[in-house]
């Protein structure tokens, strides 16, 4: 079967590019267990079948990543993020009848945690005069759903959480995931929230020590990270149904960039966001056209239009990957 | 009283680095609330006597700041620290009857939640057949000891919690408490714990937008960070105990910068860590000299003895703070 219409091989200049980027990056701690736990999930979700037919799985990136300025890490430079899109589409993804991977910045928002405070922790709990522990009542709604809710998806088997910090690992755990995602086919998709940096300091050209700060400014000269949107649709994913997001604080050049990202690398739709309205409305921009999609009201989530509107998409691509 | 030996003005180019500084980071939100509440906790504190004479106040600094790269701030540079110095160091000094100001970076390490998994609430807790939530027995003693602990020292009004992100928060958060604590006289100690961005990006010189990567390697430069400590200890604080941190990744020049950084910023003390090795020995460095800190064991940690040590050499300072 030929899968994939107009995929041309990637060209060499990124392939070379592609190649240095993972040749320097250091080696990927756990990528064993990581991979054993990957082909078990996989394995496991491809076996199963719903009304729809085979059980979806999607790849959820979630949270922003880091690039080290030095080897011995002190400091590093760092996309914001706090993962909440990723961790909101996640559920509704789960609650949609797919599977997830949950790859995500350490530290960043959980599924079915939106509802809690920061330290949930410290602020949902008390101790009571016999010194058990004791849900505060403003809170134990929140706290039984985010349990219930994380529970249930992780024993069901229905959710797997692997975690990043830097750029290195990101990319590395995300080649490891489109290749066991292979052989799910068109059922197979990828939603990349995460916002991943742009530019890096080469492994090789890092300072090892900590860069040393008597004397004067600092002058750095970081290198743009290969265009792996486009290597993961050509070569390591060419069967998945893509999603990528555009994230930009300047709303004018925000449509022109989610169009060009549509076309350059071929992915089924964008997500475009605006850094100020993100929560309110995205733009879904597809070969089709562009939709704005808007939350329903001030008590819900954008993401909840947005996944239905995907898993449509999705649907309509299994039925013929070739259209 | 002539409460400080030695302390000669600051020099006019440090002067004129730290006005620029000030006048150029955006406005401190909430400056207002945080400074009722540094009021009403100061004085509180400074109302309490204890067996060994007033009862002291430390502010505990914790976790690294990020400096921006944009003003709508989509990436940022980071220091890594994880904050758990600051944190454990915190119930140290609450535990040796002392008042703590703990300023800490969001989202890091937070006193008496080191025994805690990462995702605490994820991962302490199941729901039960009758779905009540239900603390898993594996847990509940670090679950206990971490509300407990947490709940008695704030509501008791000798712990008061700040978050920052950016070194702007940081530093203007700093500034205002160091001037709230002057009326402690020598009773008051600053633990300058966080990991302080040592450049930054002028607020005015800032890219507005995000800094876009179309255009081949990105040239960054980045300006010194004024010599804070200076000022604080100089003008901010003068009749206070201080002490600050050195991390270096290289042990070679970790001591010669511990030791420039006591005489140059007057510092009562400086505690020097190597990033490998800081979990279970720093080298406090005095003016009557270097003493290494050890761990008791695996099962303990360095900050109890070093806190011991801290206490110790502020009550000498106490009695006579121009000795």
């Amino acid at each position: 079967m030929d899968a994939v219409k107009n995929l041309d091989a990637v060209d060499a200049t990124t392939s070379f590019q592609v190649k240095s980027f993972f040749d320097s990056a250091p080696l990927l701690k756990d990528a064993e267990s990581i991979s054993r736990k990957l082909t078990q999930f996989i394995h496991q979700n491809a076996s199963l079948t719903g009304s729809e037919g085979p059980r979806r799985v999607v790849c959820v990136t979630s949270g922003g990543t880091t690039v080290p300025l030095e080897q011995r890490c002190v400091r590093y430079i760092d996309n914001f993020s706090s993962g909440h899109r990723g961790a909101t589409s996640t559920e509704y993804f789960l609650k949609s009848g797919y599977s997830v991977i949950f790859l995500y910045r350490r530290g960043t928002w959980q599924p079915y945690c939106r509802s809690l405070p920061d330290d949930p922790l410290l602020e949902c709990f008390k101790l009571t005069s016999d010194s058990s522990i004791q849900v505060l009542e403003s809170h134990a709604e929140a706290v039984k759903s985010a349990i219930s809710g994380h529970h249930d998806a992780v024993s069901g088997g229905y959710l797997l959480k692997l975690p990043f910090t830097t750029i290195f690992e990101y990319l590395q755990i995300l080649r490891l995931i489109a290749t066991s995602m292979k052989i799910l086919g068109p059922n197979a998709m990828f939603y990349l929230a995460a916002a991943v940096s742009d530019f890096y300091v080469p492994w090789e050209s890092m300072a090892v020590h900590k860069i040393q700060s008597a004397s004067g400014p600092l002058d750095m000269r970081l290198a743009q990270v290969p265009k792996m949107l486009l290597v993961l649709r050509k070569e390591w994913a060419p069967t998945a149904f893509c999603v990528s997001f555009k994230l930009e604080t300047d709303k004018e050049i925000l449509l022109e960039k989610a169009d060009t990202a549509l076309k350059k690398y071929k992915m089924h739709a964008v997500v475009a966001n605006e850094l100020s309205t993100r929560k309110e409305v995205v733009i879904l921009v597809t070969e089709s056209g562009k939709v704005s999609v808007y939350r329903e009201n001030d008590l819900s989530v954008v993401e909840s239009p947005l996944i239905k509107l995907l898993v449509e998409k999705h649907s309509t691509y299994i039925m013929d990957p070739n259209a």
